[in-house]
């Protein structure tokens, strides 16, 4: 279905009207929300112990023209990149520093049961459509052509904050996240999430049981109304070879986004009965466009952020992103309903979710003798913690050289990733906290935690936390 | 000074009277404490979620011969082993399943500053005296001789359980910890902790700045009577070679136990200004005497436990180690006040602490179809979450042959211990929980999260950790 997507329509015009005037509601219907009139917005500014001094912030507040505007981006056909990041997408919105938006996301696992989380949801059905004629988004994935499946993500964006240059520092409030309900009335008040135990995942090759190698998804459900803090195991399903719109079979998980054919697979409700599995919603996949190459697989993540896939990056949480392009290009993706340190089957609960963000541009001029001075990582704030995300390559797309998108996936390695993350700690402690390093080392070792972020997304992760009340007697 | 521990002693017969004396006297104590006095013991034993089902226990309770009693075991020289485990050692205490002890614990750091953690302290002094004639403790390590500094940890115990055997599991319930308050009355009230930034730290070849590489010990100091729930720093110095009692120089933190001669290091105060370590009091090094060796270097933990390096191994804590010797041969040691997941630099804050335990044997003919049947590791239960601990070698003295005790510290990897820990993880839930593979592989992605215990013992260690509550629905 043509969603003002698809110049080839024959109401196009028409169509295209629609999604404009549907977005200009949904805007509306976020001007008269609760958050927006309780005046929300202004009191979280000012919450909490912050990276940011008072003097920044007021420097950075100063700078932006006028009141903060509410801004609304749907996830649709039009406002999705599929699979990568790049700095020369034109932005599908445009912000002032201090604005805020509602930026829906959707799963790449939704086609793994379509009538839970694609139909009747007009943006899912544009961005999965897939004829043999017509495709929503044509190109997923880094690769050329048809992307190749090199990236997997649906990313909303870019988002271009005026006046964002290289060398600042965009920080992203998360002001709150909720669950994106099925739209098939047979599932009214539920929201689906799929969980892909996969070819990349850390388990594959050591299966102790059945066929082996094999790819399992498992269905699971959660309340959308926020009444239940936990989602359930509807059902799971082996893998079966997949044939694409276009006739070509794929017989592992090889390209995001195939059409399962649920009459050729064999599901076994009642899988994982009784348990219970903490809801944690957060983005796997949130960052800024590197400058390093036109086109960069969504998969590792890199010193702009992208796909962390750390579940702290969630409601209440701020992340502070080194700029390298101009406009900064800020996109959103990879939802998790939930997701455990290490990911360790390759996928989360992948699940669409919606999320309100709050943008902050920081000038490089406004930034000498703060903590976020020459920021090159992408740093987490939570409400108790700073937690220092640590790559194999910190930034591999300049370390790697020219063929850097395929070789990190060859160098895979959570020692270097704790190494990474130790130093980033200690230049945290010395630079911003002022310690020596003989004070910094010691403090790692006695109230730090290094955890195991993800080792499925090529460029694996370790996280070092810290938190704040270790600071708190020096206020 | 000889505190009934030294033959030579002229006054030995004396000084082993006043020994004896004094430890009726402790135990005397503690039957008067609060806790033994509130029926406490009895009333934990049925509290909480437990990998325990109420047959075995009652099963292991009938085989208990009378009531539990109560022990203690303090610290001294004559208590302790020093750098090893043997299952060839001659146990210090025999005590019946369901029984109660109290175990003194000293660190092997007292003598980074003896002022405020040996001097005055009759059990300290008698393990850390060493003059040109006279060692409290001869050998330190598990090498030959004076055993090299092959092994570093002043263990209490063993503690033996009558009736253990191979096959057997043995539950260690942490009931209580305590700081050792210092026993110099310049310091009363307070208690202190050493945290050495040594050669065998993560960060030791990776330094920034000054002189590299380098060892720094930091001291740190905090509330004995348990008003603050922090630790903060007193000092800190470089360390600068210490030649030993026998005219031994040792440029670097060679061999544990070195007294540190401050009239020849350069002590800076005021370090670490205003932060707070929040405390996480623990047993670095506790466990049963493997099977696969005579004497075993304490450093590298095992499928019988010993150095895990987990600061969840406090109060409340529930430890279950497979029995692999007779009499199962518990020891206690590595008392640490605070430490981060990685223990980066090499040391906690190493701090002599007091626990109190109670000690239960299942035997092997009771486990089948409980949890525990087959248990061939170290596992750790906290009120809400069940703990795995994953090594780059899980039973190394088995799979790295004659030389292991060398060879298993050039073989250290995060990456190989995430394997495990993953294992593990997906044993616990097929075998104890009843899951498929598949159910058990998504669950792990999805709600079980993995940390980093240590970088730092030869045999590093990842942990992976599941929720309780997960499984609250099954009940």
């Amino acid at each position: 279905m043509c969603q003002g997507d698809d110049p080839n329509c024959r109401d196009f015009e028409t169509h295209r009207l629609d999604f404009r005037t549907g977005l200009a509601k949904e805007r509306r219907a976020f001007l008269k929300s609760g958050f927006a009139a309780s005046g929300g917005a202004a009191a979280l500014a000012t919450a909490g112990i912050s990276l940011v001094p008072p003097a920044l912030a007021q420097a950075s507040a100063a700078r932006a023209a006028g009141g903060p505007r509410l801004h609304s981006l749907p996830a649709n056909a039009e406002t999705v990149h599929w699979g990568y990041f790049s700095k020369s997408l034109a932005p599908r919105l445009e912000v002032n520093s201090g604005d805020y938006v509602t930026i829906e996301t959707l799963t790449h696992h939704a086609n793994d049961d379509a009538e839970r989380m694609v139909q009747g949801d007009p943006g899912a059905e544009s961005v999965f459509l897939w004829t043999k004629d017509k495709k929503g988004v044509m190109r997923r994935g880094a690769g050329p052509g048809d992307g190749g499946g090199l990236g997997v993500h649906i990313c909303t964006g870019p988002v271009a904050v005026r006046g964002a240059e290289p060398g600042d520092v965009l920080e992203v409030r998360i002001l709150d996240v909720a669950p994106r309900p099925s739209a098939n009335p047979a599932f009214k008040g539920l929201a689906f999430g799929s969980n892909a135990a996969a070819n990349w995942g850390f388990h594959y090759k050591d299966l102790l049981t059945g066929d082996k190698p094999r790819e399992v998804v498992t269905i699971y459900e959660l309340d959308a109304t926020g009444s239940r803090n936990w989602a359930s195991a509807v059902y799971n399903f082996r893998w079966v070879p997949v044939t694409d719109p276009t006739g070509k079979v794929h017989p592992t998980i090889d390209y995001p986004g195939l059409p399962v054919d649920h009459g050729r697979t064999e599901r076994r409700f009642g899988v994982l009965k009784n348990i219970r599995v903490p809801i944690r919603p957060h983005f796997g996949t949130m960052g800024l466009a590197p400058k390093e190459a036109e086109v960069v697989n969504s998969i590792p993540p890199s010193y702009t952020g992208g796909n962390i896939d750390n579940w702290r990056i969630g409601k209440g949480a701020t992340m502070y992103y080194p700029v390298a392009v101009p406009g900064a290009l800020l996109s959103v993706g990879d939802p998790h309903a939930s997701q455990g340190d290490s990911e360790l089957c390759g996928t989360a609960i992948e699940c669409s979710l919606t999320g309100t963000f709050q943008v902050v541009l920081h000038k490089k001029a406004d930034l000498g003798g703060t903590p976020l001075d020459g920021l090159d990582f992408p740093m987490i704030e939570t409400a108790e913690d700073w937690v220092m995300s640590g790559f194999s390559y910190p930034n591999y797309l300049a370390e790697l050289g020219p063929d850097a998108q395929n070789a990190i996936f060859a160098k895979s390695s959570i020692d270097l990733a704790m190494r990474d993350a130790f130093r980033k700690m200690r230049g945290f402690l010395m630079g911003e906290k002022g310690l020596t390093e003989d004070e910094a080392i010691s403090l790692m070792s006695v109230a730090v935690d290094f955890g195991i972020t993800q080792v499925v997304d090529g460029n694996w992760g370790v996280h070092a936390i810290i938190k704040k009340n270790v600071f708190a007697g020096q206020a």
